[in-house]
């Protein structure tokens, strides 16, 4: 029976360890079959966009080419591993077309078993160990999807505790001090790994296509599905995912384990210790030989293997979910110990196919048979764990005593468990429209989080597509400073330090530099043989008369080197006499000390964002603006406009909303119009004179209708500033016609142009260039 | 007889063009010869130093491998244009190693005929050209060395000049009426050079060792030179370098120019255009067939070739001269215009021998011989200049006008001439005496010079070395953005933007962002397995505590995240119990709410000037201070230390000046001294706490002292960031003690390390960081 260690407890409170006994290191991963737009098992090649199937440290296929897995990186939090979760899934939604991430662990409508595919690694030893499996467990089989939760003690807790009484009296070493809490806790999960099955099972119905001897035992509860009256995870019951028999390691240290385990496969009875499917295992860091790495390196972490994936919830789990996994580790550790010998075994196994088959009101079988429930124990532990809650985690008692009720909720009310939910949820519809309904409402959310990086939404939208694409192919990331979106990006034993998304490695310093000062680019372009608008600037009216002869044949425009309003600034189209010419300087001497005269070249101007020897794409921004009905005022045209998804408040969004706000409303003013006026149909009403998405500006997408003439002298303009990328802001007179001699002209090059707005205009498509700064950074995405 | 064209003045006036008639470029090119510290003739190779003869537009040979010529690019200024030859003696003198830039026209002391080396300039025309020269003029007549000043009237003056009455109305194109001012310029200029020898004249004596001719023509002014009574110029006299015999080649036009010049050529009488002595020469654009060029592209400036190096200036001509030229020459252009038949060519050359031969006093050779003197007339042009100068220079005419006085005068009185004086001169010790204590004066005040780009002082030491670095070995620069010391180096096709001279593009984008965020940079060096001092911040006691068992064998320092006076700050050595660790917290979190810990590593700080895979110096940095001597008191000390050239104010000097001011004062009470104690002999007194340079600190060089291992760490560290270029500060607590696990210390990495400082340290050689950045960037200077 659970009985919590009170010298241990009281160990930690005298060592002030509360607060570290919670900190911990968490990992997840999980599978999910693809399934087609009619909830079929979808039997194409896992996406290239994903890259190599075994370098792509984030999303893999597990044993069928249909079944991804995602893994996400282990992190000081549940929150983060949490929305890393989350992210993952996003990320591979969005990339599947016509394709749903299957949301049950429970294979959906399946094929004969030879058309599943296996997974195609192009690796011998891999492709060869997968159809030994194939043969061994079936390909059915092999398709049950789950949540593998990984967690580690927090290193610096356990050498603390290893300085108390705990540890160092007992063990010389503080390694086999780490090993002997980690088997312990194993030992005590596996034990009592029926509650957490119970808690957490949601696969309780089952597609009549799965395996025909399984199907035959249940119950239809509609014609293409199946189910046990109780069970509550097949994928944990005897048709699930478990070895040929049953398997007895020793938990007892770390020497009986490996030993163990090396008999077993000695003996042929495991293909490779991957194969040893027990609910949980210890880990320790990769390697080629995982068990000498245990024993060199000692355990890293536990991986929980029987949670299921549970529909009810995106990503497959809950945080409370998580949170509740995460007490129940930490109550195993604080539990007496208890002997866990190959008897123990056999009555744990019992307890976990018992629950699967009665669910949590049947008895617990144990060494001394005191007639104890399931349901009683499980009680017992909540209690147990509430105890704990409240002896050593004061700061967050109250959010963890909530989790620990509902649990007990659960325990009570066995119509609240998540399988019953499920079950009941599938009775109102079907199996089938059950899981795809939810599988495409999940895919829809992912789309509506397509610009942003769930858990990395505090960094730039620019760094938070760069990065999701380079989770998409496999490039791991490290934050070096949050704060200055400045991340590390690793594939191989490649390294590029990338700051905002475009400051990196491909430009060198000066070209940076040139960009930076205005002066220093116009000049470089001008030595280059590209044309920027010629100008000087006068201080004295004797001195800009002195030039006339240089301008009488040219458009120009004299104007104040400040101005506001367009005030004191004079446009001349060729024709002009000297007279003219010093009347408007003379009204732009008015203005200000410093006159500028600069050759006008009319036009729009157009964002071109180069990268490499390409310009990715081309925007042109246009104010605020509603386009009239003939029935809506202009306010609700405004908040219709507002109610877009890409735009929002304070640039988390691609497009910010526009506002109601004064300077909207003496613009309209300005222009004769009101708040409630009703425009015409197709009539657009402009709210803002500047064209800055800040301030709720339209981003349009031109990159196909802009001539290659244009484009080509962007990227000379790149080239001569030495530029791999950048924004080249220039004026186009007539994107009609191809560029001449005079009809375009260059504004400036910026050396950090956004991505963001290229990738989700408010019309237009993805251009991907967050996709292209990682194929010049790395190569393209090829398998 | 001069006589001003007033059409043309009114014309100007009328225009407003007085200004833009002073605009121009100006241009100066001279030979000097170098000698051995006894005033022979070098006859060592052109220094490698100064790149390839051919390619280097600033320093090259001329006719002999021991003649260097100095050419400036052209300015809008003649101050600017001064100061470059100014820079450029500097450059050449410096790199001269025990030899002398003789300062006179008149060669030194010199060998026979043919041990006078040719310039070797592996190029078979060029060297088969210099040998027919060496046997048609001999080569001691090669050696006489001179000024040319170049100068063009500025563009766009001369287009405003061509609207007026003045040009179009006769002058169907702009080209014709530009080539046709110029030509008007050079008659006149030929036709009173006379005029112009006399005031610049300044070579009266000659070595015996020149041609024995000529000096058996001369009469004896020492045992060892020779001079002609009135002679001014020898380098203009008939022992000059004049062609064989006189060559009558029109002025009157374009194509009379270029025809008389070409059928001179297809005569054999001269080898090429090179070889036509003119006193004076139109020019255009540098090309392979300089006539040809000129016909088509037009005359783009005047070339005065006449001009002597005068001794009594280091650069060989004084700033006035060239205004005085300046003023000539546009007097030339405002002078009515005279016929320039063959006959006034030899009028032209007869007054110039007579010149040379009578002095001034002498009659003018005129078609009306109407007994005017030259000294009459020389006034009349005097008078003329000043009126000049009255209409049209309002602004500038005192200046002028006192200019005009000083040239006057040299008429009026001969012995003010600069040839009479240097002759008055060499009378009171030697031809060579003289001439070679000028030289190593002219050397001394090069070499104080050196860190100082002269004409570019406004710019950061650093980049003034890297210019002149550059013009060393040829690789030219303009100035992109002088206040942001951004410049472009061209070689060849290779241009290089660099910004205060040491951001290039050498470095990465990215790599400067690592070095500048010192986060960052520990994450990548603890990355790349390089030690940096471990820490870690903490906001509570609490925090602070648990990680006692990290640090309990470490000797750190735990200090308030900002303090001063060393307040809150305690350093413990390896041994201290959990109550001191937890003292130490108390104290500090009294500074501040963020404590810091830190790994203390004692020593020096130093800073290794890494480039590419070399530290190329170490510098270590003292606070202000001086060293008794047992006589002198503090200020004493302080004030001789002062007088050290390379210590200034305002960071125009490697090294800034000692204050006596009150922070020295305290610093000095503080340690129970005053500006009054005598130090002992040998003692160490400091004015600062601080060793920044700026506050009077010593730069100590310890490039060679400071063993490999630490070089090796600096690389090593610089590497890590991806850096070419940077300055690593490391902690060394004995440089005499190989770097260990422990014994040194990152403290940052600089992205924009001053190179000055390594350049021109306090103790300690040159380690070229100016030409390293050269090598890095254009590849190392072989010849």
């Amino acid at each position: 029976m659970p009985s919590l260690n009170h010298k241990w407890i009281q160990q930690l409170i005298d060592h002030k360890l509360s607060k570290e006994l919670m900190k911990g290191q968490f990992g997840l991963e999980k599978e999910n079959v693809r399934v087609d737009r009619d909830g079929r098992l979808a039997i194409t090649p896992h996406p290239k966009a994903f890259g190599n199937k075994l370098d792509n440290p984030y999303i893999q296929t597990d044993f069928s080419e249909s079944q991804i897995e995602m893994i996400t990186p282990s992190f000081d939090s549940i929150d983060e591993t949490y929305r890393f979760m989350e992210a993952l899934q996003d990320i591979v939604s969005m990339e599947l077309d016509g394709e749903f991430l299957w949301p049950s662990s429970n294979p959906p409508q399946l094929p004969e078993d030879h058309e599943i595919p296996i997974a195609q690694m192009n690796d011998p030893i891999e492709d060869n160990y997968r159809a030994e499996l194939a043969d061994k467990y079936g390909r059915k089989r092999q398709l049950l999807s789950g949540i593998h939760y990984n967690f580690s003690f927090d290193e610096r807790f356990l050498r603390q505790l290893y300085e108390t009484d705990i540890g160092h009296k007992e063990y010389k070493e503080y390694k086999e001090f780490k090993n002997a809490i980690y088997f312990k806790v194993a030992r005590n999960l596996l034990r009592y790994r029926w509650l957490l099955i119970y808690l957490t099972g949601a696969s309780p119905v089952f597609d009549k296509t799965y395996i025909e001897r399984c199907v035959a035992k249940g119950e239809p509860l509609d014609p293409n599905s199946v189910h046990f009256p109780n069970m509550n995870s097949l994928r944990n019951s005897e048709c699930g995912y478990r070895n040929e028999k049953p398997l007895y390691v020793s938990y007892n240290s770390m020497d009986e384990y490996v030993h163990d385990l090396t008999e077993l496969i000695h003996a042929q009875q495991l293909l490779s210790v991957k194969e040893f499917y027990s609910p949980v295992r210890v880990k320790t860091v990769k390697g080629e030989h995982p068990l000498q790495e245990l024993v060199h390196v000692g355990v890293a972490y536990l991986e929980l293997r029987f949670i299921d994936l549970n529909p009810l919830f995106k990503i497959g789990i809950s945080k409370e979910t998580m949170q509740f996994i995460h007490l129940f580790i930490v109550f195993m550790l604080l539990k007496k110990d208890e002997p866990f010998s190959v008897e123990d075994q056999k009555l744990a196994d019992l307890n976990h196919d018992q629950l699967i088959m009665e669910g949590i009101k049947g008895c617990l079988h144990d060494h001394d048979d005191d007639g104890a429930t399931m349901e009683k124990t499980a009680l017992i532990c909540i209690e147990e764990m509430q105890e704990m809650v409240s002896l050593l985690m004061p700061m967050e008692k109250e959010a963890y005593l909530h989790i620990l009720d509902k649990e007990k909720e659960k325990i009570l009310h066995s119509e609240l468990s998540f399988a019953a939910i499920v079950k009941s949820d599938i009775q109102e519809s079907s199996f089938l429209s059950y899981h795809l309904d939810k599988a495409k409402q999940y895919a829809k959310e992912s789309a509506q989080n397509g610009y942003r990086f769930v858990g990395y939404e505090d960094l730039e939208l620019s760094t938070q597509l760069l990065l999701k694409a380079a989770v998409k192919r496999g490039i791991r990331f490290k934050m070096l400073d949050r704060d200055e979106n400045f991340v590390l990006l690793t594939k191989g034993d490649r390294n590029e330090y990338v700051k905002q998304a475009t400051k990196t490695s491909l430009d060198s310093y000066s070209t940076v530099l040139i960009m930076e000062n205005k002066i220093v680019t116009k000049k470089v372009l001008q030595q280059h043989g590209i044309r920027v608008p010629k100008g000087e600037a006068f201080q004295s009216l004797e001195e800009a008369m002195s030039t006339y002869p240089s301008y009488l044949d040219k458009s120009i425009v004299i104007k104040p080197k400040s101005t506001n309003f367009g005030l004191g600034i004079t446009i001349f189209n060729r024709e002009f006499s000297k007279e003219d010419y010093q009347k408007a300087f003379q009204i732009a001497f008015e203005y200000d000390r410093t006159v500028l005269l600069e050759e006008f070249i009319a036009g729009k101007e157009y964002r071109f964002l180069v990268m490499g020897d390409e310009v990715v794409g081309i925007l042109h921004r246009v104010p605020a603006n509603v386009v009239g009905d003939g029935v809506h005022t202009i306010e609700e045209l405004v908040r219709d406009k507002n109610k877009d998804p890409l735009r929002g408040r304070g640039y988390k969004t691609p497009l910010e909303q526009i506002q109601l706000g004064e300077a909207e409303e003496m613009f309209l003013k300005n222009h004769s119009n009101s708040w409630r006026d009703i425009p015409q149909s197709g009539e657009i009403i402009y709210l803002r004179e500047n064209s800055n998405i800040s301030t709720g500006g339209d981003s349009i997408d031109f990159t196909d209708e802009i001539p290659d003439s244009y484009k080509n002298l962007a990227i000379q303009a790149a080239k001569a500033a030495g530029a791999t990328i950048c924004g080249v802001d220039m004026m186009i007179d007539n994107i009609e016609v191809e560029a001449t001699e005079s009809n375009y002209s260059f504004i400036e090059i910026n050396f950090n142009p956004a991505i963001h707005i290229h990738c989700y205009p408010y019309k237009g498509s993805n251009r991907k260039a967050d996709e292209k700064i990682l194929d010049l950074l790395f190569g393209t995405n090829t398998d």
